[in-house]
């Protein structure tokens, strides 16, 4: 098993990359790709104790940075890291592409050079979140901005997959994110999609409210990418809004200092149940080929859980059984 | 000035309604009119001592649950408190109705007969959020969930004559809620509505993530009504979510419980800080006549205080500044 690494992908790149294969190196079977400027990656491998027979370095001399407009720079720099890495994918013996780079650069250069997988027409990505019961799949978190119906369809039929191999959900429960709970509720695009998921998707529960989310009653929540990047986004800025608002606040008043010092375990525990990087990366689906985007900030942690989640989605030959999954439901 | 209420609006009608009039008549120079099922009203009065003169009952036989299919129950049920209460508004004297009842029946009932305003094409619901610096006016929270670009720029241009007539804020800065924060980000609706506002609505910002959106750097956050209103129920979901999960750990050891106690008095200043019933009720603006739409859990206090509002929108005689500021950007 092979998997590709993007060594410059991240603000905190390439230490925290490096860092995080040797982590994936000393827990999993895995041979490690690393693409990008050799002798920055040379430097911080010399940090560390590795099996050496199980990295590769492969160089590629340009970047692209977090903010560059994704298919300006991917048809520009076709020897950035995230280029030459999703380029290898389709060369025989590479598995799956790992980056914590800019993501829409990312689902570019899988979606041009990778293509579609078969039935589907959009890429999409899903991202864990935490909730109150388990976990759930959101998908799309950002690549697919003006979707149809049936896209949404397809992205519900991955997920189910992607929560069945990867996550380990025998029977995953797909809702619809709406602006309301009844069938008929929002414009023609959301109608059209219920109906479609209804007629055709297995454990269909229906719509979703944003105010449910949370709750945890669905293993695969689908939306168009801009509402799903509205959620992950309004839910980091309120949960960050929250804490500084709760550190301003104990700050007041020495009595409340030592409450929250007291407090401090539980907190801690929260705060790690909302931790991204303990959940991995988020998977860029129906691209054919497997590629993970790592958070943009991410730590040797979350590298290493990006790592074990592309490991279970080759093992469990995950683009195969999407495809199969597709096929089925549109025959 | 007088102000028609339905006293059947919201999950405790009538009894909150009526607490909360009374409540409005002691600190304000207000008429009241009551609309609603004249038995239960009287019931309730009957509680409180109130200024006699100052509140009249209009009956209205029928009421519109808070889940009923709001089209059909407004063109079916024309004696309802809500259909009853709008129609006041095109006879003299009426100055504006509040209702804490079924969100989209108010807009439906208010667009088919109170009209447009003239000018502007859809009807928007604004909520004012608390952020980190100040409050900031949320406009649409789920009038509108397909909008056009000039849609929205109408709503900015609603928004701010809001902000500043009835929220005082000198000179109200616009932000598009959007995907990423540069220009050329998001659908081609997006990029049509950004570039609409870039050139016609003044005090623009450009567009705002939304884990941006809690810091308050913009007085008013525009966005389509679906996305507002999966914004407001994440928020609301993601705090209940945050709450039950705090108490859930503090339950797990009597340190934290002690330490919780400890900080009690600074968590509910949060509490306070974060209560939609401190802000008033959400005016749903773009229609011809001053409508404003309270929460449908609204205790006495929220509704006080979305008569509060609706007082400083008839004082500061916000439709035509509105249709004013309208006419002027559309020269």
């Amino acid at each position: 098993m092979k998997i590709v690494v993007d060594a410059m992908g991240g603000d905190y790149a390439p230490e925290s990359v490096v860092a995080g294969i040797v982590e994936a190196l000393k827990e999993f079977d895995v041979f490690i790709t690393l693409v990008g400027i050799q002798e920055q990656i040379l430097a911080e491998l010399k940090k560390y104790n590795y099996p050496k027979d199980r990295v590769e370095i492969i160089h590629a001399p340009t970047t692209i940075a977090m903010n560059e407009p994704a298919t300006v720079s991917i048809r520009g720099k076709k020897d950035s890291s995230i280029s030459v890495g999703v380029n290898l994918l389709k060369e025989q013996g590479y598995d799956a592409f790992v980056s914590a780079g800019n993501t829409g650069a990312v689902v570019a250069a899988s979606t041009i050079f990778l293509g579609m997988l078969r039935g589907i027409e959009r890429p999409a990505i899903g991202l864990v979140i935490p909730t109150l019961q388990k976990f759930a799949f959101l998908i799309d978190v950002g690549a697919n901005t003006e979707p149809k119906p049936e896209h949404l369809f397809q992205s519900a039929l991955m997920a189910q997959v992607y929560a069945k191999e990867v996550l380990g959900v025998i029977n995953p429960k797909v809702g619809l994110l709406n602006i309301g709970e009844e069938a008929g509720k929002g414009s023609g695009f959301y109608k059209e999609t219920y109906k479609m998921m209804e007629e055709r998707v297995g454990d269909f529960t229906g719509n979703v409210e944003a105010n449910g989310l949370f709750k945890g009653e669905n293993d695969c929540i689908i939306c168009d990418g801009v509402m799903g990047n509205v959620v992950i986004k309004i839910s980091q800025g309120l949960m960050e809004g929250a804490a500084s608002l709760l550190r301003r606040e104990i700050k007041k008043s020495p009595v409340a200092m030592f409450g929250a010092l007291l407090m401090k375990s539980r907190l801690n525990h929260i705060k790690k149940l909302a931790d991204y990087s303990e959940y991995g990366g988020a998977p860029l689906l129906g691209v054919n080929g497997i590629v993970m985007i790592s958070h943009g900030r991410s730590n040797p942690k979350a590298i290493k859980n990006a790592i074990k989640a592309t490991i279970r989605e080759i093992e469990h030959n995950i683009l195969d059984v999407m495809a199969e999954k597709v096929a089925q439901a549109s025959r």
